[in-house]
């Protein structure tokens, strides 16, 4: 059992959540992988944060020999890029959300990172909770990536979406989206697209192994899009999302972030409201896409403590099995709604015999719809609400010696 | 640098991918991560390959003591898991694209694997080249995962997607999906559900941290689905597809194969045709879905490679990025389609000197459409094909200036 104390700093909605959910799974996590997450110390500044771990001074997080991994969660360049900077020089592994100062300091980061012989990792700096980093620079290592296109912020996508479902104006959908909590008071630095140039840099600093200046990324926001363009737009098949696009050529690439006409068929288009989601190509993979929420305490504190977790080359759970049994229940203890698609004969009474037949078991009929009759034999089909798989099998085998159940022609599961 | 010899059992549509890719991309992971790939061996029996490399007799490969990793790509369980054991007995590594092997014997697999300190990586068992086992073992390891549902076997997901798009019955879906590859001349395993039901215990297996036996996985094929029910499913809002579905509850857990209505507005619902997809949910993460090519030689030989780099603790690329600086295209250089929407004053000559503006910078108009009239100002979309942005930009400018254009309201690129 190895234990890691663990530094956090910034305690707002991430940095709170790394904290909850190393107490929340802290014993899932030390049984599966034999390491004992323990966070020693927070520190934040701002007046209204208690916490018996509080620590109103950087340094004493930084400077504490008993911390191993510093968790840098207070966001923006500055002042963490000198904590970071700092924890590396003490030797701490370092995680970080912090996409700014990634784009921003990416090579000085690394570089102190690679002198000092530990960990940087950020998965969570791009798509939240969405493991993107690690299948780019683990999973996909074969591939030459030649392509990305990623809707990264849910700010936008959210706005967009709901210009795009109610009609709304680009103002009033900003409006909603602060008052659902999807936008910041000043959204400037997600509308304007500067958040997702950021990530845009990552991604393809990543995916082409190459160490991208966020200087040369093009980015345009959103705040131009009307509701005309929207309609016109869906009008000959298409709709508007705002896409980090990287592409990579043989010796140069492309990366840039702007409002982007894409086809309605496309597996990007159907990802709307806050979500995020990130579309890659691959030489030999072809075309994938991780889909997933790109922001939010919890799903970003999933991203952060994986990292922690990665800066130990633990083994692997594959090869390190509980071989717990968990118990696999049999059909018949599942729950589940049903379709069921029933000819009958086209007479009197034959609904009242069906829906005794379901009530008996105790199984209760949600919906029942008639369908063609072709002569005297009517097809009707029958939703079930969730209900035990042994029950409805009770209830299908008196109905199949109903006389006025001509056949029961299909009984298929709905979920989802 | 670190030379790897490889030997490939099976030189089939997989092994042979591996090898194309191993030759494709082997400088490329060379340099980036200091692993020299080398295929020293493959063993095939069918008589009707030839290869320098070739062998008729496993124990060639498998007794070879240069050999490092092996990798397994024959399919079936036997001779394949003889042949698994054999070789991880010898201390080689062993990579494997084999579901029904690792369903059916994964835990002696798995033991043998421990006592024998090596790795088994099965990452392309499951959907393709989809990175899956590799986020449910590493990226997501802060998750309680409770719930999996995926789409996991190409060819009923193409004769489902054909029956829903088309009207197509089975049997005339299945016959299509043989010509286009999708189905083998005998697609039993596909159609009977045991291909998914494999996959299923597979996935469970890694998101529980549980060995699943493949005995108590209920399963059902896509056999007994009919034009009726997929249409009747779609009039009330559904589709069918055929889950591979995994709950966790508290001591037990629930791992089945079956045709699902599922709502059209899942994000499931519009994976079709071969892709796969895995929707996956976290306590912590919240829902997920990694989607892509779940078959094929090159996308499985993607994960294959990728699990023969992962035998190896080769320094993660992003703490080693080569720092070769990427030139980043100025926007002025890239290409893109256009959406530009403008007011023009509702008169003649308008679309001509319009036209003469494009045109003068070899920019070439796709389709233009008025929109509606106000007064006595039209509103006018018009559809730039692939054109370099300095072009565009130097004719937005001069349609500025023209008498006949009121406003240039907005530029959106057009992707994807």
């Amino acid at each position: 059992m190895k234990k890691i104390n663990i530094g956090i700093l910034g305690f707002g909605t991430i940095g709170s959540a790394v904290y909850e959910l190393i107490n929340v799974n802290h014993d899932m996590i030390e049984k599966r992988l034999g390491l004992d997450l323990h966070v020693s110390a927070i520190c934040d500044v701002s007046p209204n944060i208690e916490h018996p771990l509080l620590v109103r001074d950087a340094r004493d997080v930084i400077n504490n020999p008993a911390i191993e991994v510093v968790v840098e969660a207070i966001g923006g360049e500055k002042p963490a890029l000198s904590f970071i900077l700092a924890a590396i020089k003490k030797g701490k592994h370092v995680v970080t959300s912090n996409k700014e100062v990634m784009a921003l300091n990416g090579d000085k980061i690394f570089s102190a990172a690679r002198k000092n012989n530990v960990s940087i990792n950020f998965e969570a700096a791009v798509g939240g909770g969405i493991p993107i980093i690690g299948p780019l620079s683990h999973d996909l290592l074969a591939n030459n990536l030649t392509e990305i296109y990623g809707i990264v912020n849910g700010t936008t996508n959210y706005i967009l979406s709901k210009m795009t479902k109610e009609g709304t104006e680009f103002e009033a959908a900003l409006e909603e989206a602060r008052k659902m909590g999807y936008a910041e008071a000043n959204p400037k630095k997600d509308i304007e697209g500067y958040d997702s140039s950021y990530k845009a840099a990552i991604l393809a600093s990543v995916a082409f192994n190459s160490q991208i200046d966020w200087k040369n990324v093009y980015f345009e926001g959103i705040e131009k899009i009307t509701q005309e363009d929207i309609s016109y737009a869906k009008e000959i098949g298409y709709i508007i999302k705002l896409l980090a696009v990287a592409k990579k050529y043989e010796k140069e690439c492309e990366v840039r972030v702007h409002p982007t006409l894409i086809s309605q068929e496309h597996p990007l288009a159907s990802v709307s409201g806050p979500m995020n989601a990130i579309y890659v190509k691959g030489d030999m993979v072809g075309e994938l896409m991780f889909y997933g929420q790109g922001a939010g305490g919890l799903p970003t504190a999933s991203a952060v403590v994986a990292d922690i977790i990665n800066c130990y080359n633990v083994q692997c759970p594959i090869s390190n099995f509980q071989f717990r049994k968990l118990k696999v229940k049999p059909i018949d203890e599942i729950e589940s709604r049903y379709y069921i698609r029933l000819t009958v004969p086209d007479k009197h009474g034959v609904l009242a015999g069906i829906s005794k037949a379901f009530a008996d078991q105790k199984v209760s009929i949600s919906n029942v719809v008639q369908k063609e009759t072709i002569g005297k034999i009517a097809t009707i089909v029958i939703i079930i609400h969730q209900a035990k798989e042994a029950n409805l099998r009770k209830a299908i085998a008196r109905l199949e010696k109903l006389s006025v159940v001509k056949d029961v022609c299909n009984v298929i599961r709905v979920g989802l």
